[in-house]
């Protein structure tokens, strides 16, 4: 595959287990979950944070050898010694997700039974089967009570479904730029980002052979989502009606410019060339349907009854510009708690950043996320 | 070509013309334009209404045999005899863009010199080369003093335009959901929809046969364009959460649901699958391609130089929830017209429809209409 990058080798472990139940009926496995731990879990065994990251993502939240380079992990400035995710008074747990192609079984992962990669055999996974497989990792590493659960995007949405399923277990959730579930609108963009993966005749399937996968495909759908982890205020800030300076990165298409290349287009060519390079387009299939298919009252009588099991003190943070989880919306599920007796507390960003705002806006980060500080 | 569609036969004429110089530089030619009339020119010549159309759409803004129905005419609701574009008093022409497919001259259009069509040999055309072609029909018919230009999104662009560049022509001018130029956000959104037809294997360089084309990537294309028309509102409005109950069209890929199929994704299947049976690819890339270009203030030395021009009344409307030509920067187009002595009136439809509002709002737009009656 061509989707290994360079992650340092030093710190990611790996968990298997046996079988996991579905939720849309019957079960998987084996299932790996590839992870990554900073700081210590103390004697009372109740000290642990659970980090999950957003669609693209990896295990790789904390780099402890580059801790001040945003670049080279996704959460670095809030994680750490003396920062908020305290490394010295926490046990810090990042996994990558299930689905995924950091590590974590995924339709990349070969199928012991046949010997070659699942492709789209492996099956429908939800975000549900995600936190329970989490699960089963912090059980492995001998965790009794996690302290917090952090996480943006379907990250959120994973924070989120912890602490309504597992509301005995997580003492405070933090829930970034997520929502009770995703509008049509999102749910739209997702759709036409995998038809383009699924249209690219090298796609075949999902059984692309490594390094020969749908490129093009995944580069639009990624030029695509880009766009909506942004805003039209930040676009026009950084981009406006500029003209590319330079055109180092070809389109998709490879077809060369209609008229001029605008500067936001050479950026876009660049961002999907860039995810080409370091994630598989399957799993970018099967991680962006969990968080169309997740909806946190599924399986209860209401939304409702779900909030109502949500023992946790939770932290909502919405972003201003976020059209993809609108703020409005994040803060309505903050209420929706309240109004059934949850223990919730609502900050929005002041951001222009769009929905990437929470990898971005690190002092306004840190500030909210102080807000569910004891 | 998959592109004609059952328009009536009755009132589709055609001018054709020489040569017609570019706003790129050089030159083309033969120019055909397909229009229809209704109404009739007074012998001042100066009773003309010129109307033009949005990107997919083709002359027949009104159906006279079937004027209240909304679907065989865009414009239907508000053409016609009493109407506020008063076919009794007016001689209202609309004209199939430069550049389009429905009987103008376009990358489906054979090219003279080699009998075969000109696929991406055609030339790049601008908003300005578009109104510089309905020019020379309007001076074929007669017409000595342009009662009013209209139109919506490139429509609205190229009624701008008529007012910068042939302000001694336009007495009003109407200007719906268009702004002096498109935002980064909207070139992105623009240039995505261009990729996924490029890179469709069946695109060929453009050199597809009639009905052979990038069905795929041009289904992809409209799909994302269908979100853009929109608003989260209006899609919450109407698909939510809610599951497909009919499963009628396949998606671009044929791929089957994965998990389930959302009411929103059925839809947009529809469309794309819909705008393929009537549309040419290529004339999608070369009319999206003008409105990324088009900048009102392109060859002078500044916006307000260019606005200074206009000697027209001029009425710009907004659509609250578009977030393609944000309202706001509608509103501030009739502003910065104001600032430096124009008559310029703005005013905002309260619609959640988004963009497309301008062809479903009928009360509210021919009430903003009536607000440049004399």
């Amino acid at each position: 595959m061509a989707v290994t990058r360079s992650m340092p080798a030093n710190e990611v472990k790996t968990f298997t287990f046996d079988v996991l139940p579905l939720q849309s009926g019957g079960q998987f496995g084996p299932v790996t979950l590839a992870y990554e731990t900073w700081g210590t879990l103390n004697s009372a065994a109740d000290n642990a944070v659970l980090i999950a990251h957003a669609l693209t993502g990896s295990s790789h939240a904390h780099d402890a050898e580059r801790p001040d380079n945003t670049r080279v992990a996704w959460w670095n400035p809030l994680i750490g010694p003396g920062r908020f995710f305290d490394t010295s008074r926490y046990f810090v747990i990042c996994s990558n997700i299930l689905g995924g192609c950091y590590g974590s079984s995924g339709p990349s992962s070969i199928d012991p039974q046949s010997g070659r990669p699942y492709g789209m055999r492996f099956p429908l996974v939800t975000v549900r089967d995600m936190v329970n497989a989490q699960r089963r990792l912090v059980e492995h590493l001998g965790v009794r009570s996690i302290a917090m659960v952090a996480g943006g995007s379907i990250g959120g949405q994973q924070a989120l479904e912890w602490a309504v399923a597992y509301p005995e277990l997580v003492e405070k959730v933090i829930v970034v730029a997520a929502t009770a579930a995703l509008t049509a609108q999102a749910v739209a963009f997702s759709e036409v980002q995998r038809q383009a993966i699924l249209v690219d005749a090298r796609w075949q399937g999902g059984e692309y052979q490594p390094g020969n996968g749908p490129d093009a495909g995944l580069s639009i759908a990624r030029m695509l989502a880009m766009i909506t982890y942004q805003s039209e205020e930040s676009m026009e800030l950084r981009f406006a009606r500029q003209r590319a300076s330079k055109l180092g990165v070809d389109s998709p298409s490879g077809y060369t410019d209609f008229g001029k290349r605008f500067d936001v287009e050479g950026y876009l060519y660049y961002q999907g060339n860039a995810l080409v390079k370091r994630f598989d387009a399957n799993s970018y299939l099967y991680i962006s349907r969990a968080m169309d298919l997740y909806d946190v009252s599924e399986g209860y009588i209401s939304l409702e009854a779900a909030l109502r099991r949500v023992r946790s003190k939770a932290l909502f943070i919405g972003i201003r510009s976020d059209f993809l989880f609108p703020a409005a919306r994040v803060r309505r599920l903050a209420e929706q708690l309240s109004a059934v007796g949850g223990d919730a507390t609502y900050v929005e960003l002041d951001s222009p950043h769009g929905h990437d705002a929470f990898l971005k806006e690190w002092e306004q980060m840190n500030d909210a996320l102080n807000v569910i500080k004891e």
